[in-house]
């Protein structure tokens, strides 16, 4: 296959899929956008993902974007790895489930705190979403303390879910979560964070 | 297996999987939540799904939530439906890429037309999330309308993206969303309406 192009950001959620990425030993180049500079909304980059959003990963058939699609197409494409249950459909669903909240819900949660102009156009109302976002992370925050089975959050296997989950849960300190509420979580998220492909891209996202 | 039962309620994202549900087959139970009397937030449905929303699908292994997680399991349960390309990692990315955009983006800019109080306590701020809806649905509408590469949004094949992108189609006329501007999304939503399993779901989920 011809080499993968993967675009992302510092501190973003694009640091799930480039964990999901090392762990399968993919090749690929990193392209590192500022977003201080606004290059996620250059044309240069439009043409590429005309989302103006990463993650995109520019693969030899096309370019993917979506943190959940592009964390379930790593595992698929490195079978080997083993980064996701690809032969039983309910514990796959398991893993898209909480994929797909931390999209859908924590992610979206988290940034109330600094894209409110996505969803209000008034300044206060800014405000007032930055207001509640230490309540509506603690909430994910406590759902996701449920969800940690085993050493990783869907038990012994480690997975795609993980890379993605690691991710976010990095936000929630940030976001005003008391952590000290929270011990597996907090367990978990240093589990994590020693894995050396962990490591890796976190050295290369920042 | 065991019969499962589907969680749903009258006008909400579960049409959804109501709808895939009926393209592949599947047998249930349908039980229908009365939002306007809370009753997503019961005792009885939280033992059920602890998040108190709708979908929810509760199968002989377990409940499972989060539609892109239930979409792709329907599929992946029902292969003889051909509902997702199960073997082709990109094309399965590619519908992937779709159903997490819709729950991430679209179905969360709808959200905030009513759902404001997830974000933030002001009743201001809910009104001025309310007035960006329009827009916000309409940059999502430009979006879809760019997707949709044939008959189906992924060209020849009909998939359960095709149900979601259907449910979050039908919102964007009561979103304030001018649809004379998507003419390829108006014909398509058509498309998809005049199917059996999408009437008989929209007749059971009413
Ligand atoms: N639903 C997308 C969301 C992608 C997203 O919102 N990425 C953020 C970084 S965490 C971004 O690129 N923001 C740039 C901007 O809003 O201008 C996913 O899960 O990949
Ligand atoms: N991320 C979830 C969202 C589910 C969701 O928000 N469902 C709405 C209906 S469209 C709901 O149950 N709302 C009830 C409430 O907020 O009380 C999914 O895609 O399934």
């Amino acid at each position: 296959m011809s080499r993968w192009t993967f675009y992302s950001a510092p501190g973003t959620c694009a640091l799930a899929t480039h964990i999901a990425l090392h762990e399968a030993g993919a090749e690929f180049d990193l392209v590192k956008l500022d977003f201080s500079a606004g290059q996620q909304q250059s044309a240069e980059y439009l043409r590429i993902n005309p989302k103006g959003r990463v993650p995109a990963l520019a693969t030899e058939l096309g370019v993917l974007t979506e943190t959940p699609a592009l964390l379930a197409f790593v595992a698929q494409r490195f079978p080997e790895a083993g980064l996701a249950p690809l032969d039983d459909p309910f514990a796959f669903a398991r893993m898209q489930e909480l994929t797909s909240y931390l999209a859908s819900t924590a992610h979206v949660a988290h940034a109330h705190k600094r894209r409110g102009a996505r969803w209000a156009d008034d300044p206060a109302a800014h405000e007032a979403m930055r207001a509640k976002v230490p309540q509506a992370m603690t909430a994910c925050a406590a759902y996701l303390e449920s969800q940690i089975a085993g050493p990783w959050v869907a038990g012994d296997r480690y997975s795609v879910a993980d890379s993605y989950l690691y991710t976010v849960g990095s936000w929630l300190e940030g976001d005003g979560v008391d952590m000290a509420q929270f011990p597996k979580l907090t367990a978990y998220l240093a589990r994590v964070g020693s894995r050396p492909a962990v490591q890796r891209a976190r050295a290369e996202a920042s």
